[in-house]
């Protein structure tokens, strides 16, 4: 297969605003993330688009060249653009991979591809994470092993709203009491959706080796498919026709 | 359980403008579909709201006291304010059952609750459809015997551009060489959507008894079945906290 | 409907061999459970039959007059007879609901059902179960808060060897670190499977109202749909045949 | 990836038996599915077994050495010996791919990991199939149209007596009025299972480019993932105790 094409999209306000943050990204979020991809994929071709440039940084040539996007967003939800969050919902219908990361879970993308409302619950307590691996022959946990921890991590708990995933891959317990369905996918249109939970800003979760793997290994697993000429799918009509086909059509 | 509460909505356009159409369904579609819910449940509260009235017939009050919502539309889907298509969305995330008929599955309900652009093939050619009972233990399929066939119906054809069912309960076959997925179940949210296919205007499909027995059998199946009491999910802070839960919040 | 007919198996050795057990169980962990049956369908007919009684308390007449039944075994899965095995397997193809409990998981009609070595990871450690409900819509889990507690329960932890669940209903967080998918459903053939996960010997969990409402909602929906008349699927000849349907069979 | 290695299992008794069959496939089924792999995967080990060799061809050595098997049987499966069936299962749990083939949906190693009767109804009338692409973007489908057909085969119709597959990719449509789920996949343990309908002994079905195509990249997508180090999954104490971990054990 050619070369991997990456967006990486981020928020990137957090790092701006607070130097606990910045300190941990300096290079924002998605530069982390940018760092993760390369390590796995030397080869492959990765951008990053950031909310407050020109059009999110991303256009529309952009989306068709791109295999996979990755999404971090969180409290600047709203400022993204219906028109652009409906672009990148078709992009994801034509083929191109989706992972949303962590609080990603109620950006507008993420939203519209799932029909739910994403909600769930959460508590900043500084708390254990240990993740539970449920399908280690998947290639996204390719190289995890039978369960990894996060010393401190924002806690996310059930009930997540969200439709009944394709495959439920890892499954978090927190210190406090709760569990969580971190890694999961879902095919939509042409696409595949991975979401994946850790990643809160006031931890170093993107420089943790199982974290960076799984992102590597999600890229490739979601990446297009189809190319340009068998992406689309119109309604047309169908191409056999019974003996007598015409009809008044009313 | 209480008696169920349904509401039909209909476009409520080809009845007006074709005689044709007219002659089939001189009630309206949401007459015939009336009648069919009736003759099995006699103790539903069923109502009608049509696309043309004021708000398209719906109040967020009629929302709160409907258990299942049936919705036909073809044409103008355009029509229905996003703002009524979204609260019919977060009606069923709250709850209420969804069947969506034939060309419904165009409708801004519809595809917003499923993420995908929803398209299909399409021919209108007085195909007889025979559709086939995949899971004949269903509650929606009581009584529905192994296949059963409708005369002239129009053709939908695959790729039927949706997420993975939760269930495939029927699949058609055509005449002139397509097969559908012609009924599905989804659970989104805390309501229950199901997706029938047969319908077209111009035939009298609503009069078939096994169409009726299908569609009584799902307003039963997706009907609420959350009091409203424990209806609402918010995002808040979790029950438990660990030990030292303070921290400075950025 | 008519009233359920409910069959509950148990191994019934743990409260004839230890104390503790008995002290517990005074009438069987099977007669705890069709108190709780009895609690919630005051109606049924709840009959029961346990591992060393002649043919394991079984028969095939009691199979086909059953609607649902309850396995619950832990130590002495190989002493059930592989006819046996096969029989409730082929009851539950042919729509008898079975619902699987604790330990059951090594049974054998749960195996030959799953097709996979439903092993897990266990721990005895008097920790405290916190299961969390993720469809509080579905029929199983009406009446069922956000989430309970057992005080002490067995640990059983992932990665449980199923095939994905149709149905994802509870997710477990135990004291000492681990999750698990608690309350699980499948379809097969024409039967409803369920896997629950509490319920070892030495606690009192089956007294435990949550877990009782459990089992009885279990109960109820997995009963069995299909009428004798409609329960054959025999491959035959299929019904159409095309215009020139003769040739050599070879 | 290292090559593939494949081997194709084959009852091998048609083609010994009738001219008609022997005339179609010289070298067998197994000879032409051979060649479409290595037509294909050029670098692939593909090796052959066959039903009345010395233990069917098989070893544990050979499953341990095996990425994935394919299956075809028909009219011998009860030849199959229970134990070499179940080391099969066994083997796909612990990692191995396979993918059925037409008559082999009533096959022993099948039907113990769908835990269904597998049955179907069928009819042989030189009928045109037309198989529908409902995931163009599957890997398994890579390179395949939207329709492609089948001059003459076998019909298989529904009910297909299986669980709820995974991913449904294929549906197919008769001549002479049905439909088939042709082309499904499931998760089994760590190992991948495809049916593929397609492949009556007398018809050239496997030199069919199409078929092959998926036949080739259905091996490569069921391909086992998990090195031998990681395969094991014994049921185990689990790795982190609770604070007071001492109990009696009964």
């Amino acid at each position: 297969m050619p070369p991997l094409r990456v967006t990486i999209w981020n928020e990137y306000l957090h790092e701006l605003e607070h130097d606990v943050v910045a300190a941990i990204y300096p290079d924002g979020i998605h530069g982390a993330l940018r760092g993760a991809l390369l390590e796995h994929h030397p080869d492959a071709t990765v951008r990053t688009a950031t909310l407050r440039e020109s059009d999110h940084g991303l256009s529309t040539d952009l989306l068709a060249d791109t295999d996979v996007m990755l999404w971090w967003g969180h409290k600047a939800h709203d400022e993204v653009d219906d028109a652009w969050a409906e672009r990148v919902q078709q992009a994801v219908l034509a083929g191109m991979g989706l992972i949303v990361l962590h609080s990603g879970h109620h950006s507008k993308p993420f939203k519209r591809l799932m029909g739910t409302n994403c909600s769930l619950r959460w508590r900043e307590a500084d708390e254990k994470e240990r993740l539970w691996n449920l399908q280690p022959s998947h290639p996204i946990l390719e190289g995890i092993p039978e369960h990894f921890e996060l010393a401190h991590e924002e806690m996310y708990g059930e009930r997540f709203d969200i439709p009944e995933p394709d495959e439920t891959l890892m499954v978090s317990w927190f210190q406090g009491g709760d569990v969580f369905r971190s890694l999961c996918t879902w095919r939509r249109g042409h696409g595949r959706v991975v979401y994946f939970r850790p990643g809160h800003e006031t931890y170093p979760t993107y420089f943790d080796g199982h974290v960076r793997r799984i992102v590597a290994n999600a890229a490739d697993w979601s990446r297009r498919r189809l190319s340009r000429s068998t992406r689309e799918a119109p309604q047309v009509e169908a191409l056999e026709h019974v003996p007598n086909p015409t009809k008044e059509h009313i």
